[in-house]
């Protein structure tokens, strides 16, 4: 496994102004998280809002995060559409942009059809095809769709088959999966709650919203944990948990997006659907930021 | 509620040919479809992989049948993407092609934010922008959406939205919520196991996988339902009940398009990630289309 | 299949007195059902709280009931338990109090453990044990068990397996499942909104919660079924649809009894965890009451 | 928090002698576990199969459990029944026997109805009429109850309400529910294949079927955890996962009760419709037993 794709990754938002992208202020995210021991950056995951957007609007990102990225920052790109011949077409234009990995989610509308065997030809066919190594995504809570662990052990062996993002928060899915996968296989936790025990159990890092909104805090924890500082590390974690939910599970994107205009990013508001933070949330935001010091 | 909008719609399959559209073969299927007292044709719906092509793809086949549509005959694009602006975009593209409703699937990727508030400001605002009528596509077992019954009440008070498709196969939610909707609403069946019972109960019509692959069948049950012949028509339901769950809930579109193939449409295989109809298989299917009679 | 299995039975509630059962008001209860063209009464199904009773309590209900019913009305019990085994004895305890058939719901706490094979050997080993007729019973909102359509066709097969009551409010399953089944078998619906369209297509009849609030308008929607008098059936069933969503779905039990007390039978407090109704809700159902000619 | 309260508990299964449960096989497996350094034992619970027995079944065995165990070994058992009176009552029975809390699983057959309300005033009755501390279990896998958190924070401030236990293998859960319950609250892990990552998050403890197959390799994790040797014990936890998913989420009780009947445990056959572990998987336990070190 490379050291490209070890340690924690920031799940990148997607900035807009008056409802278009807004690539400068991506960038401008970008040159700040550069100071901050981040593996890299992900454009174009669930963080990021790309099912929102076109593939224009996409493929200017992934550029942007190309170009802004400080040497040494690996690029994940979200490729995913719904049907395979589409997903192989953007993933090797995300390749061509630059892109060093693309994290592809699991298609989801005919649920009833998504079979272990259609699955696995779904991926075993763009491992085939793509430029770049394949990360599978797997986010139940979004797709509606619960694959055993069988098929991560299976597509694991495919050289252009990376591994594994897992955000479904489950750990113990994690720990019966990972020794089963093959040797280069990597496997990224995608829930912040628990970032820090996934580490001890062996996972090769994160990618996080977490990342995004306290890049600080999160490489902080990281740093713990390779100095083997472990009691410091499960510390900062426990204090990291109410940030985390507020800006996944509890109150998503919107919160996230809020927590970065409070701490000097560019946030904005979100697409529609996708409603801006209610204000009668902002108070608890700020209260969590306060107790973190991350705000006055 | 305009006469444009009551009876059975066919809800079309997309041919591809080596894994593009093929336009030509939709347009002769629909020539083909003319012949039948069908209200109208559905394109880019759940049943044409419409998640599964570009939108220039899906602008190409309304287009196609708009011109290739007997007189009378109503087009209802499926025309949702899941950022309310793109959804706009899109459905005014199909409206100056020429189709005369939208049929709206609900956002889903973002389940845990896709509040009774998030649901009802992103109809609302397409809504308000859309050219055409427009109607929510209520689909639970692909989306994964729940919503209340409450939100279909509200929402079917807007002048531009004509009303709700429902292919929950829950005639309960019909039963209780389209007595509550505004007078003008339509209410269409998404289930040809009960599109019968559904008529008898009151509802517009109904958009029907079963209408593709057995219009004529269709067709005369639609008409039978309208002369009164309740008894001819619970028997000819309950006869086509096999058919209709072999191309939906058991084996869904690969065995649709097995069906017009058997059938002299144009049919062929899916996209990836749908698989073909496994060979295992067919024999069931040509036993159902034999004992309808549909098959020698 | 025994005339004394056809027909609309009402799902019985539990009264109580001071947190004890109330045999008598039970008793009085039945005595006015007994004037209704009902073809009998279900007890201790879901309707009678019956996974809060203790089986002397249980016992006791169903011998009052077995009194109390008028000659030629059908008693139903409710026997499941968790385990096969004390299922085939409060069977056969219901039995000898003179229950004519056993309601047996699924198993459901070991969810992942209820395979098929499972479900089929629990049945199986019931219904040749069972010294009367058994009724599977499916309710998947309450047990979270989702069988394929096949279990329910072999089990049809035993002779001592008299049919199915399905109370998921899916028309689709029934019209798929039940012309599959042994030609002796039954298949009651448990959706009160859909009675009549369930019978159009073949159902045999209907255990109903809302025969037990509604014994009047339940028995003559059967009675215009029997006649053929399809259109005032469609609108009776039409209007009854608001009741039945109060006392199922929408409030269930609680709202059941709220009814029972307001139309002059013993209806009382549920037991806990089940609340009362709360008086924020009374007014509506009074609405609805009303609106059926039921109350002033 | 009592020391009483702290550490791992074997979550004991229920011996069967010719379908009867087997009471001296039950006394005869405590005194082999009071060898090791487990903090007590669970009776009843759901490895215990104990909704499948009567409750005279359950006292039996809480009897036997109390005085077989060692001084020192805390005794939990489970008693909840599905109504709040019946919970109540089984509870102090348990606790005249000598159990010294009760773990007390949610209500479910009535799903839509256990609102929040619901469940507080169920636990808040049960806590105050209990003479023993009471443990919320907390199994949605079982249930389909999913409360949110704040139930837990809020029922957590009534004295005699001792904490959670949280089956659901959700880590994100636990950290965000614990640090906003009442000081008195102990948190126990229900899942084998985190507890070692879980108890460097704060819990206090596990209540697991793993400590009932292999009482030995918990003991040495739990000690490992307290001796702070993080490196060795997340390297057991790890190859415990293989273990604790087969007697759990793969293969449930069946599973644990043959690796008992390996180990020198009486085991055996669980009650139907539970059936007992297919030959075809039994050589697959064998080998993840000894890949333990724990068969020849």
């Amino acid at each position: 496994m490379s050291e490209s794709f070890k340690g924690v990754f920031a799940a990148l938002t997607t900035p807009f102004l008056e409802e278009r992208i807004a690539p400068d202020f991506f960038r401008e995210n970008i040159e700040k998280y550069n100071q901050f021991e981040l593996a890299g950056y992900v454009v174009g995951g669930s963080s990021g809002e790309s099912v929102q957007l076109t593939d224009d609007e996409c493929a200017d990102l992934i550029s942007t995060a190309v170009k802004a990225a400080a040497p040494g920052k690996t690029i994940i790109a979200g490729t995913a559409r719904q049907s395979t011949r589409l997903t192989v077409e953007f993933t090797n234009r995300a390749a061509d942009l630059g892109a060093q990995a693309a994290l592809i989610v699991m298609p989801s509308y005919y649920k009833s059809l998504m079979t272990t065997e259609a699955l696995k030809t779904h991926y075993l066919v763009i491992a085939g095809k793509s430029k770049i190594p394949v990360i599978i995504y797997h986010i139940p809570q979004n797709t509606g769709i619960f694959p055993s662990s069988e098929l991560f052990v299976e597509l694991s062996q495919h050289p252009n088959i990376l591994g594994v993002k897992d955000s479904s928060g489950n750990l113990s899915s994690f720990a019966e999966t990972y020794p089963r996968m093959a040797g280069h296989s990597v496997y990224f936790l995608g829930a912040g709650s628990i970032i820090f025990p996934a580490l001890m159990m062996g996972a090769t890092g994160g990618i996080l919203m977490l990342g995004s909104v306290a890049p600080d805090l999160v490489a902080r924890l990281y740093r713990l944990f390779l100095e083997e500082r472990w009691k410091e590390a499960a510390q900062l974690q426990r204090s990291l948990v109410p940030l985390n939910q507020a800006v996944t599970k509890n109150y998503g994107i919107p919160a996230a997006k809020y927590v970065l205009d409070q701490r000097g990013f560019h946030g904005g508001e979100p697409r529609l659907p996708l409603l801006p933070l209610d204000d009668s949330i902002k108070p608890r935001i700020q209260g969590i930021l306060r107790n973190l010091g991350l705000i006055d």
